[in-house]
């Protein structure tokens, strides 16, 4: 299976309370491409500047990554630069340039537009859906989008929305589309515009799945986030976030709820590796079996055993007739 | 096993997006013995005026709430007036008039000195470390505390801390008291000072729990919290965390690191519960059996498959040999 990805490419400057970086290599398209390319074949499309450094290129190809969609324009690559406060839950805006991705129109080929899976990061929603209309039979479509298109260019998101399987948005962005602070009847109102399912992303505090359910009009899987002692640089978090997910489906070939459950936790997992080191360079040296050793560490983090038979049994009972048992260590 | 609580009761005027009621039952200790009186017996040391309405002490005592230790002091019971911002998040505190509490001096009877679980609501830490002392031989002890005594009584406070078997702190009291942005080594260094475990509550986004184990110096259990489509009153939902945690560990009379995250998620059902009407509302008629199918509902809502060895080869293997299984409902 191949996962199309459409989404900036960039060169960023950042600074976090761990160093900072120049023209490091970013952008929403680079993050995913770099994460989802551990799981399944890549294709991204996206352009860049003429001083965009072929070391970056070399690098996305060495990843597998198709790169026929890569448009080189005349001009600077798109730039940002940030830099993040000391808890990094605040991120201050110094600089963006669009440059060469102001004028940024995705080209389908025939071939790209036979992808199995399509990821739309966060662009134009006009973009979003005229990359869905020129799909053939995809398997899984998903989008993520910003507050800024939320807000400006609502009736085209609102129409992308309703044309993908699975929508990526951030907490704030959910309350503020549906215009209701309780994220359960915010999520629904989204879901009611089409997509299978939702997912809502709450940085340090995990993600929460919504799908479709006879009960309450939806069903939820509750994630928290992976615990880390120290984070370096929390962008792209939320892009390798949805690669860990799309490209664990795409792997996987299977998209049952439980799957869904489980892509979650993938997506928790890639996020957890990329904001350990600057840029993308987490993901140059991870390999699969150390997102599966993640996992598996990640599981035994949430999970609790029922109240079976003879516990709960016990727990009914008077406490006089329970064993004392182990006390804590 | 009998419970003994200590800290305040009140009488509360509060306003929130769903509602106001005036001079309704509060106070940190009411909301726990009306929470840990489903699961075993409480007794509280607290002090109300001469004001407090006859009613709320026969609500107590209709719970089998143990009262001798609630002194009645000539003057007016702490009352506390806030208002609740649209989404819940923010409080602003109207009024305080700590009255009869100003003048609390916790007395323990013989009696109550033999109780086996010890909880410590929000008080001043001097206070706290004299029940302490005064414990017979209590098989459990825990404390909260507050901004407040982070800054005000510090050294008071770290006594206190070293003294208790649980500490409960929300994540920016962790983080203060600390002195580090990051949870992680927040909660070890709390750890550091003697406590077996830590309940780090963070509101809508659920609770860690910290506890000691080998691998980086601590062991981890994290919870989402449990979604609600209407929150009415956030008030007291720590106390009756507090009240799930403790109360469940008393009527299992196990301590194992197993029964701690099963506690936690008795700590999250009864906050759950709390918040769905005013003051202690839904505490008054809730049953056991509830906060059992809703512990249930929540296992579902937080699990997931491991990637186990049929589907962890097919994740290996070349996606086309799998077979595509169910998809999205």
């Amino acid at each position: 299976m191949s996962i199309l990805v459409v989404g900036s490419v960039g060169l960023d400057d950042v600074q976090t309370p761990a160093g900072a970086r120049t023209r490091t290599l970013g952008g929403a398209c680079t993050y995913f491409a770099a994460a989802a390319s551990l799981y399944a074949r890549v294709c991204i499309v996206a352009v860049v500047g003429t001083d965009f450094p072929q070391e970056h290129t070399d690098f996305l190809a060495a990843r597998g990554v198709d790169l026929t969609g890569l448009q080189t324009v005349e001009g600077k690559t798109f730039f940002w630069a940030g830099r993040y406060g000391e808890d990094l839950n605040t991120c201050e805006t110094l600089d963006t340039q669009l440059n060469v991705f102001a004028g940024f129109h995705p080209v389908i080929t025939p071939e790209l537009a036979r992808s199995e899976y399509v990821f739309l990061a966060n662009i134009d929603p006009d973009l979003q859906i005229e990359v869905l209309e020129q799909m053939r039979a995809p398997r899984l479509t998903a989008l993520d989008s910003m507050n800024y298109w939320i807000t400006s260019k609502r009736a085209a998101l609102t129409k992308a929305l309703s044309m993908v399987d699975i929508v990526f948005l951030n907490e704030h962005e959910v309350r503020l589309y549906a215009e209701d602070t309780n994220l359960i009847r915010a999520g629904r109102a989204i879901l009611a515009l089409g997509p299978k399912a939702l997912v809502i992303k709450r940085g340090e505090y995990g993600a929460m799945l919504v799908t479709r359910g006879s009960c309450l009009g939806a069903t939820f899987f509750l994630s928290p986030a992976y615990p880390l002692e120290r984070v370096v640089d929390p962008t792209g978090a939320g892009d390798t976030f949805a690669a860990g997910f799309m490209g664990y489906l795409a792997r996987l070939g299977v998209h049952s709820l439980e799957a869904l459950r489980r892509a979650v936790v993938h997506g928790t997992v890639l996020a957890s590796f990329t904001v350990e080191d600057f840029s993308v360079d987490r993901l140059r040296t991870l390999s699969l079996s150390e997102v599966q050793a993640r996992y598996d560490e990640f599981r035994y983090l949430t999970h609790f055993q029922s109240l079976s038979a003879t516990e709960g049994e016990c727990f009914q009972r008077s406490v006089n007739e329970c064993a004392p048992g182990a006390t804590i260590p």
